[in-house]
This record gives structure tokens, C-alpha cells and sequence, in this order.
């Protein structure tokens, strides 16, 4: 369909619209509170009625936790299929005092519909369904469509992801499409194009039964509060590379389009600075800081504890320090392996003298790293240009979304990432809100591009 | 006198003088509680009278604090002045429901009298003010006596050394006589050989305004967790010696027979494991444990905190990091001047990127290290051997008594640390206790040592 009859679809259906994203938004379906078990199960009844009564066959699936719903529609032959993947739970809305609305009571003030989930899943989420409902009616949908909407997505997707390869066969597509993601700025519509995997170490340094006097011991046995820094110190080099040996295998240079789309993000180092607090000047040094983002590997340490916390002086030697590593890993590198070779680093660069325990484990899913290239991606980019008239920003975030690469796994489908989201949306926070200016732009992508395949 | 001639004296009056340490035991000079400063100054005033009784002109030396006990006595020209300096104040007894018996009630179980302060340094003093009194009474103290009590070791004799100054005529001697110091096991004498000066420095790293998305901003700024431990690591060479420019300067090499005696402490490196847990494998690697405690300087991280503390993982970039290091300083370093060259050391290390604060003081006083060939630590050695009939141990502590070095440099007089604690003695703890026996070996040192001046 054409932009300006999708648009006048939706001026047509805008207030029924928005009353029925009201009606998905009163549920309650706080995933990872007990309290909202009932309400977690309802919001997906209310769903699977709501996408039949669109058009889908539809039904529950059950997963060790929360059901997640489940959505088909057969397309014409010829055309790619769609796996829409998306979330009805919300997180808690605590701490309640600080909402200016209930937040389960939805309300309209300024442009923006205030409710918890209003953006996070729920807005993006209805805005794709509203847009299958009108191409469905105006018979523009020829893909297959697969909709599925997890319900624990807040507290991890634990149950959701160990049922996906029971389901294998019903999730089969071509794109895996998602819009729980943002973007920048209001207006300036994004492509997420990358996704980092993640690990995690717990590393002890120990073995002195309690503190010791530092004026006693001190240079006679090794300090474990300065050996954990010397061993934490000995995974990057000076240049800011990681040490870590074999750890870069596997990992691919970026192709110049794609870092060079990478780097045309609108905020510079000032103003990065400025919103930060400091300059971008951690990582490698012969990457520019959203290269290093986007396409490289991090380790950082996300804390480290040994010893005296108070005022003024305590002269000990901590009896051990412990510190907590996280590994961003990129396309190319098993997580598996990256936390291995992590640890066995760490044990070979143990001190002698102190006891030394590691314990790791990597995240589930891999890296996700699309390229500029891709028909799909060149498909969201003419689309989004259409929709708003702007090109959109490319961006390869340094976060991960495990569900993400494990679904893409599994269905074998090309992930497409975009969504509305911004700053001011308050996800997670007090006053969450989507603006109805967001929700019509939602309409309008996921109009025309599942009106595209 | 002769050794058969001071025991039979102390034998002749051990009831009395057991009653008149007890009498000066039941003060409750708690000099850190400020329920206890009538206690405190009762317990001086006592302290004058007795040493009065004994043969001194006495009085009371007011400082910021609590007073000081001075005494004097005039000896014969031609003998070494020596001044005693001990201290009257006591830690504080808490818990009390762990003492057997009332902390300040004396009780002799076993051969040991329990008090807080049988040992430290209630005890050590007294029998020293019995070896004078019995010198006195026997004409057999040659020399001009300062006797020093203070009040307020215990809370770090702060008002004490401020007041040091005001009192330097009264003060010059030969001979700095301590004896709040101990030996390794009862029965084994000891001379203290050496001491290490202190400096403290906080580091804190940051500029970040708050704890950032690990994923988001991993890789793009500096890490002030990472950043911190580098700058720690780079404190100290591959070796174990400390890297800091200059550091070593004006540190002599421990002469041979020093280093000699120094190792010859009757532990093994098996033993020291036992104790606390790991091997002392710390420190510079051409030296021993022994010599790297009492010859070498070091620095030790007394506490590292950034970030993350609690169960399972948090994925952020800490926004600060803060440490605190204390520097254990030799004799022939300036304090003040080791602590200006770590601080140095940091701020030309300090990552670009974040910011750097340095926090640094050199505690009172510098290191005290004695030549094993000094006349007077030759007498002391001779006068031990005397008494016991076992070679002392020669100890060069790697811990530091600040007031030592102080009063050294103030009255121009060589220390001398001779004490007959023990680990037994629960000194600062519940139960501290002294036994008769090392109350006697103590009086038969004091006396001869005093003796033979």
C-alpha cells in the first residue's frame, strides 16, 4: 500500500486504535511478580482472542512459566515468511508515588498515553497488530505471519527460550521481525543492526584465613586486593585491546559501509561527553568509540571489593578480593569459548602464593550483526524512508537481547530490528509513556513493511 | 647488681609489688571513652605519687589531652641519661560478657594476673618503676632518669606529641627506653629492632555521572574499575619491587649480619602458611620474607571498591572507583616524600579519560632501625642473655609506633624496645593478661639494664 492510504487508514481508525491499546495496557501483567500470575494469563487470553478476531489462528503455548501466545495466518505461496516476535509483560511499576496516573489506568495527556508498557512491549506490539488487522482486511498481507508474544521477557525468558526448540517446526520463517527497540531521536526512524553477546565471571583471590596487620605482613605476603588488580590489569593491553589470548579469533573487520554507517550517528564526542560525564576514550585505539561499540569485543569489570570501606585508614591486608567481569562478545566469537579463554587467562596469570577461584558462564545466544547489504535491511531502510522521509540511523547497539539471536537460531530467519522508542518514553521508570505521534509511525513501518514481502 | 642478687630481691618483695600493680590496674583509664578522663587522671596523679614514693621529683604535664606522667632523677655525671617512656592509658573492655572476670578488678588464675592493661602497658611500666625503686634504694642507679607516662597511646597520642615539643629540655638523653613491645614465644627475649614509618593515600578515579549500561557504553569510555586496577598494577614491577620513580632512594642495604640475624626467627615458611593461610611469597624476590618485613619499604592496597557487590551479576560500568593504600617507609626515606612520589607515580599513570583525586598523608615520625653493633643494643643483648640464659631474637618489625621515632628525633636518644609480651596476653581483647614469670623476667631486665648504664 501507498503511504498516504495507509495514513488515511489510520486517521480513520486512530481513536478505536488507541482504545483498544487502552484495553491491552489495564492488564496488569507484571511477569516477575507472583501477585500478577492471574493477570499475566488473562493479558494473553485477551490476546489470543484479540489476534483471532483479526484473522490469525490462534492459541496459548505453554512454557515452564508464563503462556506465551501464539499467532498464525497463511499467506500465498512465493512470498517470505514472518515470525513478529514481541512481549505482553511489563515490569513492576513501583515506586507507585511517583506516577502521575495509575499505571494501569491509561491516559491521554500531551500526545502521549501514560501507562506502564505503554512503549515497552505493549505499545510497539499493538501498533504491529493494528497493522496486520488493516492489510489483513484490505487483503495486502501475502506473507505467512507468525506472531509470537512472550510473556516473561522482564524476568529473563528463561521458560519462554527452553520451550522455543519444542515449537521449532510452528516458528519456520524468513524474517524475524521485532520492534522492541528504539531509536534516537523523536522523528529519525533507526535500524538496530547489531546485538552483542554476553558472559559472566565471578573471580575470588584469597586463601589468608583473616585480615592481617599490613605493618606485620605487609611484603611478606602477597596483598590479594593489589594481585586482583594485577590479574584484572593483565586482560587488556596498553593500546586498550584485550590480552586475552586467541580472543579475537573469529572476530571480522567490519565492512567500511557498514562502519562508516556506524560512525554517522548525530552526537559527538562533546556531546557525549557532556551527557556522560566523560569522553569516549576507553577500548581499542584504532577504533572510533561507536566502531568499538558496534563491532568490537569489551571485558569490563562491573565490580571489585576487597577490604576497608569507611573513613580515614584501617592498615590491613583484605584476607581476599572478589570481582565480577562481564565480556560483550560480537559476531565471529562463541560465548562459550570467550568465558573459557577468559578463565584460563585468569588461571594462567594467577599469583603465586593465593587461591584463585573463577566461576563463569556465558548468556544465552550469540552475537548479532547484520550487514547494510542484506535485501531485508535495504527493504526497512526504503520503507522507513517512505514512511518518514528521512534515512534512517544504522545503529549496532553494544547490548544484547538474547532472545533475539536464539530465535534467530532456531527459526532460521533474518532478525529486522526497529522500533520507536525514545528517552522520553520513561521505560522501566515512573510515567512511562508512548507518544501517539510514535504509535501512528509504528502503524505506518509495520504497514508497509509487512505489506512489502 | 648480679642476676642471683635481683632475684632474690624480687623474689623478697614480689607479693607487694603484685599488690601495687594491682592497685594501679583497677584505674579505669580508658583514655578513647570520654566516660573515663576522671579515671584517666586519677590514674596520672596515682602514677606521680608512686613515683614520688620511690625517690623522683614528679608532676604532671598537661597537653590537649590527657596529662603526662614525667618524672626525674638526678644520677652521677659520666653516665648515659636514659629516658623511660611508657603509657598509662588502656583500651577500651568491650564486650564485657566475654572477659571471666571484671576487667578492672585484677585476678590471678594460674600464674597470670587478668586485668585490661596487665600487659599493655600497665604492666610493662610497672615493672620497670620496681627495677628503678629497687635500683634507688640499692644506690645502684648511676644515671639521670626520665620516666614519660603517657595518656593517650591508645587513642594515638595525637595531644601527647603535639606537647612533646614544648618539653625538649626536659627530655634530652642517651638512651630511649621502651617497653611496650613482645617476643615470639615465653621465655625468649627480644629486642626490637626496627620499625616501619607510615603513609596513607585514598585514590579515587570517576568523572562519570552515574553507573552506565555495561552493553551500551562497553568499549566507548574507560572502565574506572579496569582503569583502577591498572593504575594499581602499575605500582609495582613484574618482580615484586615497588615501580615507583625514585622510591628506593637513600634505602640502604641492611648490613650483613643484620640481615643474618633478621632471618634467624624461629619459624618456618611452613609454619608462617599454617598461620595465616598462604606462604609469604609477597614482596621483592631477592630478599627473604623476614628481610622484605623489616629492611624493604612496601605499598599495600588496605581496600578497593567499585561497582557491583551483591549476588549474581549487574552489567554496569561503575561510575567511580576508590582505593586506599597505606606505603610501609624504611629508614633512610622521608615519609612525607615517599607519599608525594606514590601520588606522583598515580597522577603520571592516571588514564586519560577519567578523573583522578589523590588523597595523601605521611602518619608522625620515621622508621627506627637499629645496627645490631650499637653499644647500647650490645648491652641490652648481654644484660638478656644474662636474665634468661638464651641469645635474644634481633626483630626488625615491619609495623610502626610512631611515638618512637618521635621522641628519638626530639631528644636526640638511641630507642631501645625491649618487652616480654606474648600472643597469650590477649592484648587490645578480652582477657589480656601478663604472667607473673614475665613480669619477673621483665623486672630482672629492667633492673639490670637500668644497672648497667
Amino acid at each position: 500500500m501507498e503511504r498516504a492510504v495507509v495514513e488515511k487508514i489510520y486517521q480513520e481508525h486512530e481513536k478505536r486504535f488507541i482504545e483498544e491499546w487502552k484495553e491491552f495496557l489495564r492488564f496488569k501483567s507484571i511477569s516477575t511478580e507472583p501477585d500478577y500470575e492471574q493477570d499475566c494469563r488473562k493479558c494473553a487470553e485477551w490476546l489470543v482472542s484479540h489476534l483471532r478476531s483479526i484473522g490469525f489462528e490462534a492459541s496459548l503455548l505453554e512454557t515452564p512459566s508464563k503462556p506465551t501466545v501464539y499467532g498464525f495466518r497463511k499467506g500465498t505461496a512465493g512470498h517470505p515468511r514472518v515470525l513478529y516476535y514481541g512481549h505482553y509483560d511489563v515490569q513492576p511499576f513501583e515506586p507507585r508515588s511517583e506516577w502521575k496516573s495509575d499505571p494501569f489506568d491509561p491516559e491521554l495527556r500531551n500526545g502521549r498515553l501514560f501507562a506502564r508498557g505503554a512503549m515497552d512491549n505493549k505499545g510497539q506490539t499493538f501498533y504491529v497488530l493494528k497493522a496486520l488487522e488493516q492489510l489483513i482486511k484490505h487483503d495486502a498481507l501475502k506473507s505467512d505471519v507468525t506472531v509470537l508474544i512472550e510473556g516473561e521477557e522482564e524476568g529473563g525468558s528463561e521458560g519462554f527460550m527452553a520451550a522455543l526448540a519444542g515449537w521449532k517446526d510452528k516458528l519456520k520463517a524468513d524474517v524475524l521481525m521485532v520492534c522492541d527497540t528504539g531509536t534516537l531521536a523523536p522523528g529519525v526512524p533507526a535500524i538496530t543492526m547489531g546485538l552483542r553477546a554476553i558472559g559472566h565471571l565471578t573471580i575470588k583471590l584469597g586463601g589468608i584465613h583473616k585480615d592481617l596487620h599490613s605493618g606485620v605482613h605487609g611484603g611478606m605476603v602477597k596483598n590479594p586486593a593489589t594481585e586482583m588488580c594485577r590479574l584484572i590489569a593483565s586482560l587488556h593491553n596498553p593500546d586498550g585491546s584485550i590480552a586475552v589470548k586467541n580472543y579475537y579469533d573469529g572476530v571480522k573487520e567490519a565492512a567500511a559501509e557498514d562502519r562508516a554507517l556506524a560512525n554517522r550517528m548525530p552526537i559527538t564526542m562533546e556531546q557525549y561527553a557532556g551527557m556522560v560525564g566523560v569522553p569516549p576514550l576507553g577500548g581499542e585505539a584504532n577504533y572510533t568509540p561507536l566502531e568499538r561499540r558496534g563491532f568490537r569485543p569489551c571485558i569490563d569489570v562491573n565490580g571489585i571489593h576487597s577490604g576497608y570501606d569507611g573513613p580515614g585508614s584501617k592498615t590491613i591486608i583484605p584476607s581476599f578480593a572478589i570481582a565480577k567481569i562481564s565480556a560483550r562478545i560480537v559476531a565471529g566469537q562463541d560465548p562459550k569459548r570467550c568465558v573459557e579463554l577468559i578463565s584460563q587467562h585468569l588461571k594462567a596469570h594467577a599469583p603465586k602464593g593465593l587461591n584463585l577461584e573463577v566461576e563463569g558462564a556465558a548468556g544465552p545466544g550469540r552475537a548479532v550483526s547484520l550487514s547494510s547489504k542484506s535485501e531485508i535491511i535495504q527493504k526497512a531502510r526504503q520503507v522507513l524512508l517512505d514512511v518518514s522521509g528521512q534515512e534512517p540511523l544504522f545503529m549496532w547497539e553494544g547490548s544484547s537481547i538474547p532472545v533475539v539471536s536464539v530465535l534467530s537460531e532456531i527459526t532460521g530467519a533474518e532478525p529486522l530490528l526497529v522500533g520507536f522508542g525514545v528517552e522520553e518514553d520513561n521505560m522501566h521508570a515512573p510515567n512511562e509513556s508512548f507518544s501517539l505521534t510514535q504509535f501512528k509511525d509504528g502503524f505506518m513501518y509495520a504497514s508497509m513493511m509487512f505489506g512489502s514481502f
